[in-house]
């Protein structure tokens, strides 16, 4: 197995993080093996907001867990609370990805690239569609300001990303999932 | 820059391959790395289908040309005329994605981790969205049946993989399309 497979078998869904900034460097190489995903016809749909801003993310983070305190459900605000009350787990960085309308597969694309970027450089890292919770409330249109997000630009996914402060491992594969056409 | 990182800053999109069969070994160790794909919940809304089957990838490469000579923009057709006549440019090997209904993004990151896999060992690959047309010809429902697709299963992306008979290069990364919140 070579460190590339390696790295894409020993990425994991990191839900705790130590706080700890990362390096600017880091941040560098993760960015640019973001804007180094294929995309179709090249047309590159998407920007990548990274976003190391701590009042920023913390806002977001308080806002999304107020919002889901008020659901008609509560299970998915339990399940946070139970984890220790942070929607975005102490993270110290969030790539926010937006994209144009309908372009969500492209968008993946770049998702496992920051993903296995992260992962190689020793980071934990978790993809995390509840960042779009806080964009959709009051203060949506004034967190999308301060990250310089632009009309045509929605919502793509959002993966954070910071030193994990317990190590984790993968979901068991499913080999089945596999189809041999021969 | 670590391997993992080059893996990223290597991948391009190859359009020739020299139709050499890959080893049972790297199909094997591409599809491990295709279901170590992080999903939405870990549903993993997604088949792989591993199509090394010659007469079925020629058979679609036939039926998707054909399709396209009828299209009244004749520009796509020409395109893959001028490249040698083939849609699927000679590949020994297609990863074609189902996915459920609305699982883009997941099927996104499935194939990047395929994308990386492959070209981690030395093989040249290019998504490949034209596999879809086939499957919408007059033979999609015998095609998808030698898939052994199910209800429910649609076209998610195709990947062409393949040992490259001229390597190529990445596009020009875009750095504006990095915004800096910090």
């Amino acid at each position: 197995m070579n460190p590339t497979l390696e790295t894409i078998a020993k990425r994991y869904s990191c839900r705790r993080y130590d706080g700890t900034p990362i390096e600017k460097k880091d941040l560098e190489a993760i960015a640019l093996a973001a804007v180094q995903s294929p995309s179709a016809l090249n047309q590159q749909p998407w920007k990548i907001n990274v976003i190391t801003n701590k009042a920023l993310i913390e806002e977001m983070d308080d806002m999304g867990m107020a919002m889901m305190s008020q659901w008609e459900d509560k299970s998915t605000y339990q399940r946070f609370v139970d984890r220790g009350g942070n929607l975005f787990y102490n993270t110290p960085c969030m790539f926010l990805v937006v994209k144009e309308p309908g372009k969500d597969l492209d968008c993946g694309i770049v998702m496992e690239n920051i993903a296995l970027a992260a992962c190689s450089l020793g980071l934990g890292c978790v993809i995390c569609g509840m960042a779009a919770i806080p964009l959709q409330s009051e203060k949506g249109a004034e967190f999308k300001t301060r990250m310089g997000m632009e009309d045509g630009e929605e919502f793509g996914m959002a993966i954070l990303i910071g030193h994990a402060s317990k190590e984790g491992t993968q979901h068991p594969v499913n080999m089945d999932k596999i189809r041999w056409i021969e």
